[in-house]
């Protein structure tokens, strides 16, 4: 695309020192509509590049799709601009056949009628879709030692990042190989994780067992969200998750990490899938470190 | 409220330590229903507490009100859960008597009709709300030394952030006397900002003239939507801006500060208002430290 990051002039200024102008490196941020079968679902502020990614795995994150079979074509809607180019900001996807459209109306009103009952279990029921896949029985097992190497590995792969110090990442690892299998960037988190969860439906890899997502920043109720619609059974954040993240993971039996910091980090669900700390209610001390 | 942080139980590991159980505080993330005399116009993942001011802020920003005497009266919906507990999760705004509701399916055909331009100028056009307050001959004059104490201000002012690492913060300046007017805390930023236009707009002090609009994190394209929806003149961020969030800011003639961090900064556009830029193009090589 050659569109992710947009060179500007800019002053950079030291208290006590003279101001000095130099061009700076920024992150792109344009919107992107999404299209099913020419019906507008959503416009998003998205980093350019990746964009097939980004709209299929939005529509796992919807539960329109589950599948990679699902999935017809993806193209850019071209022509319409005044002067006739493609903005390369409009994307239409096609269903396979047999596949229910989604329809906003319907979500609109669904949100309306169940929402006066929004708190606590109900207020997840509320905003949540439904996964295909559940994770509760993936017995993947991870040793501290792994996850402590990921946010290293994480800003190895972001090379935007390097540039412009502006963009999120997600990263999917396989649990069991240790092998990074996608990294992608975007201005916003939701984005990066539906750009990985995108490019795992295209390759028909759903569910995603055995798995972990690396994300940069913070965990949130729709991160939590989206990877368990595409069955990933262990999230890893560098920062805090907040408290209906980790209610909808502890529901569904999610492991998510928080703090991965240096050699330590906090597990606030699904701790059985960590080496060390399943260890630690065994009556054994030895220290049992997988992989 | 008493709900922006909850207690977990959460297992702390460091490599070659014995795992540690310890009690954690996590910043809440609840659903918030934003209704207008009725009709649901928006469900937005907030953190409890200044929920009136989120509503009010999220008007302002979505241009349905630009003045406080537009606001009727905000009140939590009651009493339809199954145990008829009101769950402070949705609020109902009334407006004025002759200020237009909003229509949200007007809005919806409005971004599929418009946004096959979509790109530069339109896809700003496309996604932006237009302000009743222009920036441009805002003549607010800031120094360096006054901005660079500005991350620590925030910080200082972020109680939750303190406890849970969690939480984005927004606060907003008196660009004359220094003084700090709002501070608001949130899992999301474009909702800390919307707290601080609520509060705005709800003391009746729109347009926020001579104003500085501090946030934790990055600046995008929304958040510089935002601050110009309320005539805030410059936005100062501790990270990295988009470039569609600068394109508009130069667009509006808003000045907008990034990589706030120790004692310097890079300004990305609007530089005028920031005394020391402003002094490097005069012939004078004086170093103006202004305040």
């Amino acid at each position: 695309m050659g569109r992710i990051t947009a060179r500007r002039r800019v002053t950079r200024i030291t208290v006590g020192r003279e101001p000095v102008m130099r061009d700076d490196v920024l992150a792109v941020e344009e919107p992107l509509e999404i299209r099913v079968a020419g019906t507008a679902l959503s416009i998003t502020m998205r980093t350019p590049g990746h964009d097939f990614d980004l709209a299929a795995g939005f529509l796992v994150s919807e539960g329109v799709i589950s599948r990679g079979d699902q999935l017809g074509a993806i193209r850019y809607c071209a022509g319409a601009t005044v002067d006739g180019q493609n903005t390369y900001n409009i994307l239409d996807v096609s269903l396979s056949p047999g596949v229910p459209k989604p329809d906003p109306s319907l979500e609109r009103n669904f949100y309306m009628t169940s929402s006066c009952g929004l708190c606590g279990k109900a207020s997840i029921d509320a905003v949540r879709t439904l996964s295909a896949y559940p994770v509760a029985h993936d017995h993947l097992s991870i040793s501290p030692e792994f996850l402590v190497a990921l946010p290293e590995r994480l800003r190895a792969g972001q090379d935007v990042f390097e540039k412009t110090g502006g963009l999120h990442a997600a990263a999917l690892f396989d649990g069991v190989t240790g092998e990074l299998l996608v990294l992608r960037e975007d201005v916003g988190r939701h984005n990066a994780v539906d750009k990985v969860i995108g490019w795992a439906v295209k390759e028909d890899r759903l569910p995603l067992r055995s798995t972990v997502l690396m994300v940069s920043g913070r965990a949130s109720f729709e991160l939590t969200q989206k990877a368990s619609m595409a069955g990933i059974p262990m999230m890893a954040a560098v920062s805090a998750p907040s408290s209906l993240a980790i209610e909808l993971a502890s529901e569904l039996g999610m492991t998510v990490v928080g703090f991965l910091r240096g050699d330590s980090m906090v597990v606030y669900s699904g701790e059985e899938r960590i080496a060390a700390a399943a260890s630690s209610e065994a009556p054994s001390r030895e220290n049992v470190a997988a992989r």
